[in-house]
């Protein structure tokens, strides 16, 4: 490792928020030199907790981050906070930025905020998530509360990134509860029902119970469902003891294991994945076919499911050498 | 290829319905079956024209949608309609599928209507969509209109599929039209401006057309911007006109076909992920390797990337036999 490298994993280590910042850079970047890097810091990881918040726009999930972490902070503990903006091409992922930085929780050194938007490769923001959620675990975060923005697919991708999933809803989403179904009732190790002072909170509460009911989890955990008012600071304790006993449940399960195992695989198939295309990338012979076999394609010479089996035997053969 | 799949092939050549809907269902779900059929189909490519259609929730797009397969059914031709949902497991996939089984349009043989949800990988139905279109192309459709539902990166992914991306706007998007920003402004071909009876129609097209005027296009296209009121049919000729003349302005582009091979080769490299994952998960030593290494990762005996490393080696080793 460069003495750079070096001395930015040493100033990781020692919770700088300079090199932390810098880290992270690299990592969203895929800068190849965030690998020695990450793997050095790894052994110093496996002592943070890591909260996945999600739920549908307006649910007011910022509003629910912001006051997790006060909680936190009021106990001493050291918070990190990611929020992660698929949507960025239409809604502009500075936005999110700009508003969370103005928000007070910045301004206190024991919270590091970071805003992540989309990179053009799908898939790498999850992946990137990961790394981000493994620097901040290394350089001494208690809790890591990972917020994204909007309802995709990608955002479920970036919540199992967390060992919890918060899922927020809130009243007068009325029917929509149903329609949620069975991806994101798989993903909600809590429930939240934010907004909990408006009208039809029972209503929502009485969908989610019932649907709890009827979906039955592998590991036996029941999630448990909590009301907040998050603009007034109103049901957070609840909302962090819910996370605290599911933690506890989770200490001896198998299942859970197996689910880490499981995640780890799909880690490490896209990593397999990222160093493939990178030597394909590299290796100017390769590269120059990946050219070429495009061209032909395009210009219709071959499909591109025999002109992928052609540059991977030329990868091959490169490799080999 | 087996007589099952080579039938399959000459009914889907014979413009088929039902052999269609198979062969999709086949290239949903990753079946194996669907690549020697879609290399077959390949060859009787590349006479389709593909408008893929993104913008703001409640735009009107599956409207506009359509109104233009009216049209050009008026003119005679097939069209193929293929709704692209990556937003399920919040919103439910099967909701737009059943809201678009319900248009009369469906009723039509010259049309065929397919809408596809989120799969479990990433990036997988950008991919898909793709063969999607390979299929209907090769069924003999003249025109396949992709429409997205919701504002990610997922869908600006997918509208890169298409050879023509519309992005449509609403009056009353306001200051929301600089948020765009450049992500949208680029892959717009063409801008509809829909809903145009309603009030600040001006205006939104005012800021859409300052925006364009700042963002300079490689390829020297400029936009066009078309009003449209698609509940009442109107504008949709101007819409088509607008698709036609940037067509037409492609056809010699050494840009356009710069920007093909490159969407090309990251389907390649796509494609070579796909092979290389699954000769990974053939394999039962590799299999049981990839299985052990996420086990001594979650236990932090090894950090994921050197893992990653010896992953790579097993499996090489097990090709090089």
């Amino acid at each position: 490792m460069d003495p750079v490298t070096e001395r930015m994993v040493a100033d990781v280590l020692a919770g700088e928020f300079r090199a932390i910042a810098r880290l992270i850079t690299l990592v969203e970047n895929g800068a190849p030199a965030a690998i020695p890097a990450l793997q050095e810091l790894f052994p110093h990881t496996g002592r943070c907790v890591s909260v996945g918040i999600t739920g549908a726009p307006g649910a007011g999930k910022s509003t629910l981050v912001d006051q997790l972490a006060g909680h936190y902070r009021a106990l001493g503990e050291k918070v990190g906070i990611i929020a992660v903006d698929p949507t960025s091409p239409f809604t502009g992922g500075a936005i999110l930025g700009d508003r969370i930085r103005m928000q007070s929780r910045s301004l206190d050194s024991g919270t590091f905020i970071r805003s992540m938007a989309t990179r053009g490769n799908l898939g790498g923001l999850a992946r990137a998530t990961a790394d981000v959620l493994l620097v901040l675990d290394a350089a001494g975060f208690d809790i890591v509360l990972i917020e994204t923005v909007g309802v995709g697919q990608d955002e479920v991708e970036i919540a199992r990134t967390a060992q919890v999933t918060l899922v927020l809803l809130v009243p007068g989403m009325g029917d929509d509860v149903q329609t949620m179904k069975a991806g994101i009732m798989e993903i909600g190790d809590v429930f939240v029902i934010n907004k909990a002072d408006h009208a039809g909170v029972e209503r929502v509460e009485a969908e989610l119970e019932s649907l709890l009911a009827i979906s039955s989890r592998q590991d036996g955990w029941k999630p448990p469902v909590v009301r907040t008012v998050a603009t007034e600071g109103k049901g957070i304790d609840a909302c962090a003891r819910a996370i605290q006993s599911w933690r506890e449940s989770q200490k001896q399960s198998a299942f859970q294991l197996e689910k880490r195992i499981q995640i780890q695989k799909e880690r490490l198939l896209e990593l397999v994945h990222a160093k493939i295309v990178r030597s394909l990338l590299r290796d100017q012979r390769t590269f120059g076919r990946l050219d070429e076999l495009a061209r032909r394609v395009v210009e219709r010479g071959i499909d591109p499911f025999s002109a992928a089996e052609v540059l991977l035997a030329a990868w091959e053969a490169q490799r080999s050498h």
